[in-house]
């Protein structure tokens, strides 16, 4: 039967989601205890790769397997071998055409910023860092741009393994926890997919346009260049979230975990 | 001159506050840091000393130099030379009758708790966790029996070095970021002092009156026994967060730093 798992982690101390020879990554550390939980190798596909220091609250993987066992085993049975840092949330018996990354017909990320004076400390890791003030409603105009099907070339990493650069964004968010000389910003982001590094080169001019070294409308040319030459640097990945990837309701798969409450 | 510095940290990495023979601890990088960016050996005097995994949105320290600088360099050249998870947030001039712990007239501190089914994972050592459901207004009746004077013998250390077991609690608060199937719970606690282990003592007891093991007033037989032995297990020190000391108005010092708007 296949089964399908949604898997929250932080990404800080792996060398990405990808299975590498070095061992150090959220997938080898998932195929270890799924391994261990059902005494037999076990090869999961992930609804979305995410980059070393990325965050996953709900990555989706799913996996054949001849084993029977009570489903929500798999929840606490194969957390008693993972690390503090990575949990499965839920499993769910799902039909054999069910693909985590086939399936999913759209993604969700989130961008956590703090803008303070000071870099921080405490949240090291979990959130980017700006130290200039910055422009919410210069922000908000950017994005008017982005929205829609658009060809993101200008947002591509150049090992982006994507067929077309062609995309759709269908919503981006933009929310502020306010303090008293510092802000803890949001910005989320839905797409059918998205490019390689396209959410950190995209963060990486609405922050310049945030800080006024941009007008919002320069975001509009950065697209129509179609070239990677013109846009601001990727930002960094601290801060940046795996929020899952969306499917068809009648999979009746959970649609968002616990630590999304845990997002300021 | 005497400067005060407002520090936060997060403990996770580190063998608690105080300088160990190890150096592994947040004082040993601290002090290593001033050194570097003072070129002397610099001693700090701390506000509060935290255990091992507990962290600090603003831990203050003070110091003596003969060094003139602006005061504004000692934030940004100190972190320069301080790891991603501990940094100077404030620096500021103070009178040479200032002591960072002598001088604080109370201390607040807040726990942040996660109760779901599943055990945290990206937000793991930033949150402590129960998976039994927690019922707000039995430890909304509970805490009244703690607030004000009393000898809180029964929350007490066997290492603990204080005077005396007197001390006064001044406000304690919970609040809850609700989600769906699970919930964020916070605790916050002012106090004129508190002992070796007395907030994770309380919470150990909160909680499990919170989990229905106790009746609320469980609280005050525990409290009047004056005694360890009668007391729940001292809670985790995960989700446990400095949030700093109290004092007079007439210093002029922050009273909070921008990480207390990222706790849920």
């Amino acid at each position: 039967m296949r089964i399908a798992l949604g898997i929250s982690y932080s990404g800080s101390a792996y060398e990405g989601w990808q299975s590498q020879l070095s061992g150090k990554t959220v997938q080898d550390q998932l195929e270890r205890a799924l391994a261990r939980f059902s005494a037999q190798p076990v090869r999961v596909m992930c609804a979305g790769r995410t980059d070393a220091g990325v965050h996953a609250l709900m990555q989706v993987v799913h996996f054949d397997t001849p084993l029977q066992r009570e489903i929500r085993s798999w929840v606490r049975g194969v957390n008693a071998f993972l690390p503090p840092d990575i949990a499965v949330q839920w499993a769910q018996e799902v039909p054999d055409e069910f693909h985590s990354r086939g399936s999913a017909i759209a993604r969700r990320y989130a961008y956590v910023v703090l803008e303070s004076p000071v870099r921080p400390s405490v949240e090291a890791g979990r959130v980017g860092w700006v130290y200039r003030p910055l422009d919410g409603a210069a922000m908000q105009e950017a994005i008017g741009h982005l929205i829609g099907e658009h060809d993101f070339s200008s947002f591509r990493a150049a090992q982006c393994q994507a067929k077309t650069p062609v995309k759709t964004i269908t919503r981006i968010a933009i929310s502020q926890r306010a303090g008293s000389g510092s802000n803890y910003w949001r910005f989320e982001f839905e797409a059918n997919a998205f490019l390689h590094h396209m959410i950190r080169n995209i963060m990486g001019c609405l922050l310049a346009i945030g800080q006024g070294k941009h007008p919002p409308d320069w975001l509009a040319q950065v697209l129509a260049a179609r070239s990677r030459d013109v846009a601001a640097p990727t930002f960094s990945p601290d801060g940046l979230y795996f929020l899952g990837p969306v499917y068809e309701d009648h999979y009746g798969l959970p649609t968002r975990t616990a630590a999304y409450d845990w997002l300021p």
